[in-house]
């Protein structure tokens, strides 16, 4: 919903931006544009200054996130920056022994299996001491950010719970999804766990200056409906609730999710985005008048540019059927994409002539 | 649709087996029941045949894969037998260079990139004298089997199409769902090939002995209906062509497929497999009056049994929305179940009072 025109937001560094008023529900002349992913390995520059640094560490140099964070906004001239992290950055700040092993993923040396497991899980406690980097590295980000926006961004506490449970990346989440059944109340403990600490880390981003916040639940894709709605759904809930007092626009985004969007929308969020399987207008037929995110298919990034753009214009026409449209992939940023690609692509939508 | 009862089929060694009546939409006293991928990796007899053994040569030694694909058979006393093999079995048989690397799949020294690969792809031809371990194989199984049937498989075109674009397991399959929107006359020229080699793997088994055919399209998940209907569907329908006239039950299955679910079912099939995601009475809403075949859980294997049996009976209660029902996993079996619950599982199923 817009905010009253009086109110303090509005008159903030970003509250007139693009992304935030199409994240508020008033459509723009040409959506606002961005990629998830956008910071990261499609990027020469990134690959340079990533050299020898460990993806995790990376993350907690505020000097390099930053850098890292800014390098697709001047390059690409998108309309929002995300800060560069990973989902499993509270768990290390918490103390959780996590490492990002490349080509793999997050890895745990110790998966959370068992509820004694979940027991010793909940005595790691994420302080606002141990979340100083990220708030340094979002201050010193948005300093340099004139009038773009930054979204901050946590993963939701299935996607963190199925990293955990799993001991890293995994087909269909089997072990997490079998304690969901097998031990409902250590799952209900881990995820109350998984809430706490992800809400936390999208909080102190907020706070230090971000000016919208992206829940990314890569994973839920994988569950039934009836799953999602009976032991996951008020976990994303209780994330959200740490931040809502903010009044910051919410995007909650998922892949695979055709199945459940209305039931992402309902853990109380201002957009949905929505993966590349399904056409934003019947997104918007099964959701109801809320602001849509996406959903370019990451694919006909490497075809021939006539093709990609038929594509963009489907679904920019699509996007239409939604209160407001911003403009994104359907999944993040395939590592080998040609950055020229994305630029040009950014280039075109903002000079597409203006829509009432 | 059941056959007429002077129809030859019906005297055949396993017409009036539940597996085939309930297939051909004859609602059995209790759901017939066999699981995907009951054949392998979670029975410690399989192992010890196996040791030393690549898993393709397992494939093609018609000993080997008989045994292999009996084991299940004896042990759990599953309505139905499938055979074991792969499905990138006819890539092999027409001299494909493709290997099955362990815990990480099926491998492709030179993927399928451009349209000269895929000129190139299409001078290997599947001969019948390729075939013939598979016959072989199916002959030997099929004269063990008592009047248990045995259910032939296939790869479906686009999965087989993933793992060669791609040359290996890939996650989104972007680089085949990007060839099939920037050369669609590649596409077409590498799904014809697929289908029509998948479609010869099928009618041997079939001719051999096998009952039913089912057809695996394990990644069609990761299409959008339109790309699904547009660019994969009539070549499913194609390797189906195949083996049409011989008037045996076909099967089509693929995860993560809610949303094209009534496209499974118009390439022409029988029975449309359903994965855990979507409950089979939604299903049976999508898809009006076909027999189903699913859906239990694999994640609630590993599940106390009184949680895994109020499951199952969820599951074969929703089934009844169906014309028939076959149970199975919404999936294959994890390499870690413990093979004792899948027998208790198949003698509770047997042992439920028959029902209308």
């Amino acid at each position: 919903m817009p905010l009253p025109p009086d109110h303090p937001l509005i008159d903030g560094r970003t509250g007139r931006a693009p992304l935030i008023r199409a994240y508020r529900g008033e459509r723009q002349p040409t959506p606002p544009v961005w990629f998830m992913r956008q910071a990261g390995r499609s990027l020469p520059e990134y690959r340079a200054l990533r050299e020898g640094v460990p993806m995790l560490d990376s993350c907690l140099d505020p000097e390099l996130a930053s850098e890292i964070t800014l390098q697709p906004v001047r390059r690409h001239g998108v309309d929002a920056a995300i800060f560069f992290s990973d989902i499993v950055i509270p768990l290390r700040l918490a103390g959780v022994d996590v490492e990002i092993v490349p080509g793999r993923g997050p890895v745990l040396d110790a998966p959370v299996r068992t509820a004694e497991d979940v027991t010793r899980l909940r005595e790691h406690v994420l302080t606002p001491e141990a979340l100083k980097p990220i708030t340094e590295g979002v201050a010193r980000t948005v300093s340099q950010l004139g009038g773009t926006p930054l979204i901050g961004f946590g993963g939701a506490p299935f996607t963190l719970a199925a990293y955990l449970v799993e001991g890293g990346p995994s087909k269909d989440h089997l072990r997490a999804r079998s304690m969901m059944h097998a031990d409902p109340e250590a799952w209900t403990a881990l995820m109350e766990w998984t809430a706490d600490v992800t809400g936390a880390f999208l909080r102190a981003q907020l706070l230090a200056g971000a000016s919208a916040g992206q829940l990314f639940d890569s994973w839920a894709g994988s569950l039934s409906r009836s799953d999602y709605r009976r032991c996951v759904a008020w976990a994303s809930a209780r994330a959200l609730d740490a931040v809502r007092d903010l009044e910051v626009p919410l995007v909650h985004f998922g892949v695979g999710t055709g199945e459940i969007l209305p039931d992402l929308r309902d853990v109380g969020v201002d957009v949905v985005g929505v993966d590349w399987r399904i056409p934003l207008d019947q997104a918007a037929a099964r959701l109801g008048p809320v602001p849509l995110q996406g959903n370019i298919d990451p694919a006909l990034l490497s075809a021939p540019w006539p093709v990609l753009e038929a594509h963009v214009r489907d679904v920019i026409e699509r996007g239409r059927s939604a209160p407001a449209h911003v403009l994104n992939l359907g999944h993040g940023v395939p590592a080998d994409t040609d950055p020229d690609v994305l630029t040009r692509l950014t280039a075109f939508v903002h000079g597409l002539p203006a829509q009432p």
